[in-house]
C-alpha cells in the first residue's frame, strides 16, 4: 500500500548529526553488541553500577537458545523456550493444514501429549567459545596471494571444526569478528526435537499488521513457546531464566542476549557506496516483484492466502527494512559524516610509519573489490535462483551436496563442510509440505526479472529457458519434479554425484545444467570480492586494535551477544513517546481503525476483554542495541530474571544498521506481564502460566 | 524541557515537494479558509456532490460565535455557547480566586443561577457583510504619494465604519482581504452579558499538556459552555447548530466554520526572508526570555502558580508554534519553492505589457519595505512594551485613548475609532483581578531584554530606566500604580486628556514619557512599511484577479471563513494514523505514563471509568484548512449539525501558515459523542446534555 516516506530524512538527519568525526572510537551511551568474552565492564560500572560475574554469564549464555535467523531462551526447568511468534510463523505454518490453521487460529497444547513435533525446527545452545585467530593466522602465509590466503585460512577453519566437532560431539563452527580481526570457535549443543506449546493467532501476535511492523508505539503479543525433548521427554536445561512476573520500570537497567544477524557499522565507505549505488536497489526490485506475485497467488482463495502467508510477511518485512536503509545511505549526510570518520582513522594511521605500512593502503583495496563487485552485479544478482522456490533449493542442494562431499573437507563450500553437514540433511529430508504451484510463481519471478535485466541473449538466461518462456519453465520444472518426495531426495543423496547425473528429474536436470555458471559466479565472488574484504577488514581491525585496542565489539554476525540498555519512552514529532503500553492501548487502536484489518483483534481476544486487567502493560522500549535476528531475544534484569521478549525495533531504529545512538532508537518488546495475562485471562492456559511462575527447583 | 527536534525538517521536506511553481493557482484537494461570499462551489461539487444553498449559508454565519483570538457557535436555542476550553481560560482564571481554582477544578452551573458572569468576555456574531472596494478606492488619489493614500484610505474606513454602525446599531468593521486586493464591511452582534457554564478540569481539557500540544493522536476534552444573556434572559438566537450525537464517520465531508487569525501564503518571498531572518527570532527570544521568569515566579507557591498559568500555557503555546514556523523557514527547499512560485507569477505579469505596467514592480516595492522594516526592527520590537504586563497596557490605553478621542475619528489610531471604543471600555474597566507582582516580572524581563538588545545608551531605554534596573522600575511602577483600581481608571478616561497630563500616577507619567517614542515607531511602521505591503499587495492581488479571477481565497483575517474536507486518518513514520481516538486511549495513555503529568487524569476522570462506554469516539481529524483562532470552531456535517469541536492542528499543520497540503497535516477536533458522554457519565451534566439533543423548538 501507498506509504509516506518522509519519515527517513528524519532519522539519517539524525543518524549524520550524530555521526561527527572522532579521533577515538567513542562509544554512544549504551551503544553495543557485545561477545561475552569482552563485555564493556568499565561502562556497566560507571553507567549503572553493575558488575556481571563469570556465573552470571554463564547462566545467560546457557538459558539462550539460536533459533538460526532468530533468538530466544529457557524459561522453565523442563525444557521450555520462548521465542517470538514471527520467529515459530514458519513452523506453524509447516504443521498447518487445510482443516488446520494454527496461523490464523493460534496453537494451544494444554498437555505434553498434545504438544506438536516441528518438522524441521533445529534450536541451538552456545556451550563453549575459544580464540583461534593464532591457530587460523599460522596457517596462512602473508606473502601468498590473495585467493590463496583464502584458501589458507578456509582450510585451517575447516580443519578446526572438524577437530573440536569429532572431539566433544559439538556442532562446531569458526565465526569471523572484527570484519576479519579475530576468529573464534564457537561449539553448540543441538536440538532436533523441539515441539510446539502455544501460538496466539497471527492477527494478534502481529496486530498492526505490515504497517506497524517496525514501529511504536505497538501492541502485539508477539509470542510463542516450544519445548525442547530428548528420546521423548522434555529436557532439563543447566540454566534457565526465571520469570518477573511484575517486568521492568521505567529506566531500569535490563539486557537483551540473543543472536543480531549483521550490522554494518565498520563497513568502509566504499562498501556503503556499492550498497546505495548497486546493490539494495537491485535487491529491492527483486523483492518487490516477487511479492507483487505472491499476493496475486494468495488472492487466488483461501489456501492459496494460508500457503503464502510467511513468505509474503517475511518480504514485507523485508521490504520496509530495505527501503528504509537505502534511504538512510542516500542521505548525503549520513556519507559525508561516514566519510568523516574514515577519513580520521586513515589519518590517524598515516600518522605512524608503522601502522602506514601494514595498514594504510587497506580501504584503496576494498575499494578496488567493490568496483569490481559493482561490475558484475547484476550477473551475480540475477542469475541466483537459490533463495525463493523451496523446490529449487532442495534440487541445487542436492546437486552441490553430492559434488561437495566427494571433495576433502577444507575443500568445499562452507556449508557443506562435515560439520555442517547433519543439519543440511535435517532441513532437506524435512517432511514439511512443497507445494509446487507456489515455488512456480516464485521462480517465475526470478526467471522472468533475470531475463528483463540480463537479456534473452545472456548465457545463463538462453540454459535456463531455452525456448521457453518464464512462466513455462516454471510450471514444467515445478509440476513435474519428484522432490516434492522426501524419499525420492534420500535416494538421490545416496545415491551421490553418480545418481545426481544420472536422474532424468527435469528439476535435477535443470539444477545440473546451471551449477557451473553458479561455481564460476561463486568463485569470482569469494576470490575477487569477499577474500578481499575480510583480508583488508582485518587489516583496517588490525589498525584499529593497534590505535584502540579491544574497547569495540564486532558488527554482529549471527552469534550471541549481550546488548544492555535502559527502559526509556523518547521524544518524536514534537511530543512524548511513552515506556510501555497497556492492553487498553490495544483495545484502543482496534477501535480507532474500526476495528479493520490488520487492526482487528481476534475473537478470543475481543471476547477477554471484561476478563483483563487492562491497565496490564503490553509492550515497551529499551535503548538495548539491537537488530534483526535478535527477534525472540529475552530482556532480563540484573537478576537475569525474565522481563520481557524483544520483537522489533521502532522505525528509528533503523538506523541502527549504520550507527547506534538512543535519541529516538528503540528495541521493542512484549512485557512478561502481558504475556502471564494473556495465557490465563484470555487463552485459559494456566498450566503454561504456573511453569512460567512456579517453576520447579533443577532437577 | 528538551525537545527532539527533527520533525520539522519533516514538514518542511514536505511542504517543498508540495510548492511545486504552477501557471495558475491550482488549488490542493480541501485547500482554502472561503469567505461566505465567494465559496468554492464548484469544486466542493465536483468533489463532494455538494451545493450548500443561501439558507445553508445564512444559518452556518449567522450560529458562528465570534471570541475575538477564537471560536464559537450555538448549540441550542437558548443561546448555549461551544468553544475551547483553552479559549475560556482566561475568563475561568478571571473568575477563579486562591479559594476557587475553575481552572484546575473545573466548573460546573448545574441551574441559570449558578451561571457566572465573566467580567470582560464579549462575543460576536457576523450579521452582514458588504463589498465597499469601490467605496474606498474612490476615496484614494493613485497620484498621491503612499503616506497620503494610506491617509486616504483610513479616512475612508473610519467613515464607512461609523456610518454603518451609527446607521445599524451594529459593530462595523472594514477588513481588509487578498492584502488589499477587497475591502469588506463586516457587521456584528455583540454580546457582553456572557455566563460560564460548565468547563471540565483543565488537566483532562488539555491532558498531555505542552508535549501533545499541535500533536496527535490526542485525547482532549478540550470543551467549555458559556451561555449568552440579554437583559438578564438567556438569549434565543435565530440559528444554532443540532446536535448530532452519533458524529462523524470515516472520510465523511465536514465543515469548520470559524475566524483563523493570520496566515503568510500570500506573502512575497522578500516578507517571508525578513520573517525568516529577523522578526521571528526576536520574538522567540523575547518570547522564551518571558517565559522562565514567568515560570520562576510559578514556583513560588500555588498561588502564584494560579495566577501565572494562562500566560504560561499561552506563551508555551506560541512558542512551539513560532519554532516550528522559523524552522519552516529555514528549509532552503521550502523558500525555493516559494520563489519559483512568485517568479512563474512575475513572468506572467511580464508577459502581458498592460498587467506589467499595472503590477510589475509591486515585488521590488515591498522588498524596498522590507529592508527598511529590517532596519529598525529591533527598535520597533524592544521598545514595544504594550503585551505583556496588564497594567501596562491599561496605562498605555488610558494616555492614548485620551489623547486620540479628541482628533477627528478618521485620524485615529485604529482602535480608538468610534465603533470600537465600546470594545475597548469594556475590556479597560473590566472588574477582572490584576496582579502587579505578576506584571512586575514580566515588564521586568521586557525592559532587561531591551536593555540588552538596545543598549544603555538607547534614548528610549534612558527614558525607561533612567538610573534604575529593571527590575526596581518594574516593582516600583506596578507596586505604587493606582491603576488596580477600575474607578481610578475611570476617573482618567472621564477627565479626558487633561487629567491624565495632570495625573501623578507613576505608571501614567512613566506612559506618559513613552509615548511620543511609541507614536514615532507606529507612524514609520505604518507609513513605511504596512501601507506599502497593503497598497503593493493590492496590486499583486490585482494582478492574480486580472490573470485568474477570483478563483482563490484570501489569507486568513480573523474574520469569518468556512473551510471544508473530509475526516481521514493519514500516514506517518511509516505506519498509519487513524482518524479517531477513543476513551480507551486516553486511559491507555494516562497509564503508559504511569499517570504522571501531563499525562495524569483528574481523580472525576479517573473514578469515572467503569461507568463510561470506552469505546466512545473521543478526538478525531479532517483535513479542514485551518489555522490558530479557528480554536473552538465547530465541525459540522453536510446537514449543519454538530458532529464535533475544533481545538488544534497537528504537528504537521504548521506547514499550513505558509501552505495548505493534506497528505498528513490535520486539524484535530473534540468528537461530538466524547462531549456528550463526558457531560453525562463523567460530570453528572445531565440537563446540559439534554439542552444539547433534545433541544426545544424556536420560540
Amino acid at each position: 500500500m501507498h506509504r509516506a516516506t518522509p519519515t527517513i530524512p528524519v532519522l539519517a538527519a539524525l543518524l549524520a548529526a550524530l555521526l561527527v568525526a572522532t579521533h577515538a572510537p567513542r562509544l554512544r551511551a549504551d551503544e553495543g553488541m557485545w561477545t561475552l568474552d569482552n563485555l564493556p565492564l568499565a561502562r556497566l560500572k560507571e553507567r549503572y553500577g553493575f558488575t556481571p560475574t563469570p556465573d552470571w554469564i554463564e547462566h545467560l549464555q546457557k538459558a539462550s537458545v539460536s533459533f538460526g535467523g532468530g533468538s530466544g531462551a529457557f524459561v522453565s526447568a523442563n525444557g521450555l523456550v520462548l521465542t517470538n511468534h514471527h520467529v515459530a510463523l514458519g513452523q506453524l505454518q509447516k504443521v498447518s493444514t487445510p482443516d488446520h490453521d494454527y496461523v490464523r487460529d493460534g496453537f494451544f497444547a494444554r498437555t505434553g501429549a498434545e504438544e506438536m513435533k516441528c518438522p524441521d525446527l533445529e534450536l541451538r545452545v552456545l556451550i563453549s567459545t575459544a580464540n583461534v585467530t593464532d591457530q587460523v593466522r599460522h596457517a596462512v602465509d602473508p606473502k601468498a596471494t590473495g585467493a590463496a590466503q583464502t584458501a589458507q585460512r578456509r582450510a585451517a577453519t575447516a580443519a578446526i571444526e572438524k577437530e573440536s566437532s569429532q572431539s566433544t560431539g559439538l556442532q562446531s563452527r569458526v565465526v569471523e569478528l572484527y570484519k576479519g580481526g579475530e576468529y573464534w570457535l564457537y561449539r553448540y549443543r543441538k536440538y532436533t526435537d523441539v515441539r510446539l506449546v502455544m501460538a496466539p493467532e497471527q492477527s494478534i501476535a502481529f496486530f498492526g499488521g505490515d504497517p506497524d511492523n517496525f514501529s511504536y508505539p505497538r501492541h502485539d503479543l508477539d509470542f510463542a513457546f516450544f519445548r525442547i525433548y530428548d528420546k521423548g521427554e522434555p529436557v532439563h536445561p543447566d540454566f534457565w531464566f526465571h520469570w518477573n512476573a511484575a517486568g521492568p520500570s521505567d529506566s531500569e537497567l535490563v539486557f537483551v542476549s540473543g543472536n543480531p544477524g549483521q550490522t554494518n557499522r565498520q563497513l568502509t565507505v566504499s562498501q556503503l557506496e556499492f550498497q546505495r549505488d548497486t546493490q539494495r536497489a537491485i535487491r529491492i526490485a527483486a523483492q518487490e516483484h516477487r511479492l507483487a506475485a505472491l499476493r496475486a497467488y494468495a488472492a487466488r482463495g483461501p489456501e492459496q492466502s494460508r500457503r503464502a502467508l510467511d513468505r509474503i510477511f517475511g518480504l514485507e518485512n523485508n521490504l520496509k527494512r530495505e527501503r528504509a536503509f537505502l534511504e538512510v545511505l542516500r542521505d548525503p549526510a549520513v556519507m559525508e559524516a561516514k566519510r568523516k570518520d574514515e577519513e580520521a582513522l586513515r589519518a590517524r594511521v598515516a600518522k605512524d610509519a608503522k601502522l602506514a605500512a601494514l595498514y594504510g593502503n587497506a580501504w584503496d583495496h576494498i575499494a578496488a573489490a567493490e568496483r569490481e563487485q559493482a561490475r558484475r552485479f547484476r550477473e551475480y544478482s540475477y542469475r541466483d535462483v537459490d533463495r525463493g522456490a523451496r523446490l529449487v533449493t532442495i534440487a541445487n542442494d542436492i546437486v552441490r551436496l553430492t559434488t561437495e562431499v566427494e571433495k576433502p573437507n577444507e575443500q568445499r563450500f562452507q556449508e557443506y563442510r562435515d560439520s555442517n553437514l547433519e543439519s543440511l540433511r535435517f532441513q532437506l529430508f524435512s517432511k514439511a509440505p512443497v507445494f509446487p504451484d507456489l515455488d512456480a510463481v516464485t521462480l517465475e519471478t526470478q526467471l522472468a526479472d533475470a531475463l528483463a535485466a540480463l537479456g534473452p541473449k545472456d548465457p545463463w538466461v538462453k540454459l535456463a529457458l531455452g525456448d521457453r518462456t518464464p512462466a513455462q519453465v516454471a510450471e514444467d520444472l515445478t509440476a513435474h519434479t519428484r522432490l516434492t518426495d522426501v524419499a525420492f531426495r534420500q535416494e538421490l543423496v545416496t545415491g551421490g554425484s553418480q545418481a545426481v547425473a544420472a536422474s532424468d528429474d527435469p528439476l535435477i536436470v535443470w539444477a545440473r545444467k546451471l551449477d557451473p555458471s553458479y561455481r564460476e559466479l561463486r568463485a569470482w565472488h569469494e576470490d575477487a570480492i569477499t577474500s578481499v574484504e575480510s583480508l583488508e577488514g582485518a587489516r583496517i581491525a588490525g589498525a584499529r586494535f593497534a590505535l584502540d585496542g579491544k574497547s569495540v565489539y564486532p558488527d554482529a554476525t549471527g552469534t550471541l551477544r549481550l546488548s544492555y540498555g535502559r527502559v526509556a519512552g523518547y521524544d518524536q514529532l514534537l511530543t512524548r513517546v511513552p515506556w510501555k503500553t497497556t492492553f487498553l492501548g490495544l483495545y484502543d487502536r482496534a477501535k480507532s481503525f474500526d476495528n479493520q484489518p490488520p487492526f482487528a483483534i481476534p475473537d478470543r481476544v475481543a471476547a477477554a476483554r471484561p476478563k483483563l486487567d487492562l491497565d496490564t502493560p503490553l509492550d515497551f522500549v529499551t535503548t538495548d542495541d539491537i537488530i534483526g535476528g535478535n527477534s525472540g531475544s529475552p530482556v532480563l534484569n540484573r537478576k537475569l530474571e525474565y522481563v520481557g521478549l524483544i520483537f522489533d525495533g521502532n522505525t528509528q531504529s533503523f538506523a541502527w544498521n549504520f550507527a547506534y545512538d538512543d535519541q529516538q532508537a528503540r528495541a521493542v518488546a512484549v512485557h512478561s506481564a502481558a504475556i502471564l495475562e494473556a495465557l490465563k485471562n484470555i487463552y485459559g492456559m494456566d498450566a503454561l502460566a504456573s511453569e512460567l511462575t512456579q517453576a520447579p527447583p533443577r532437577p
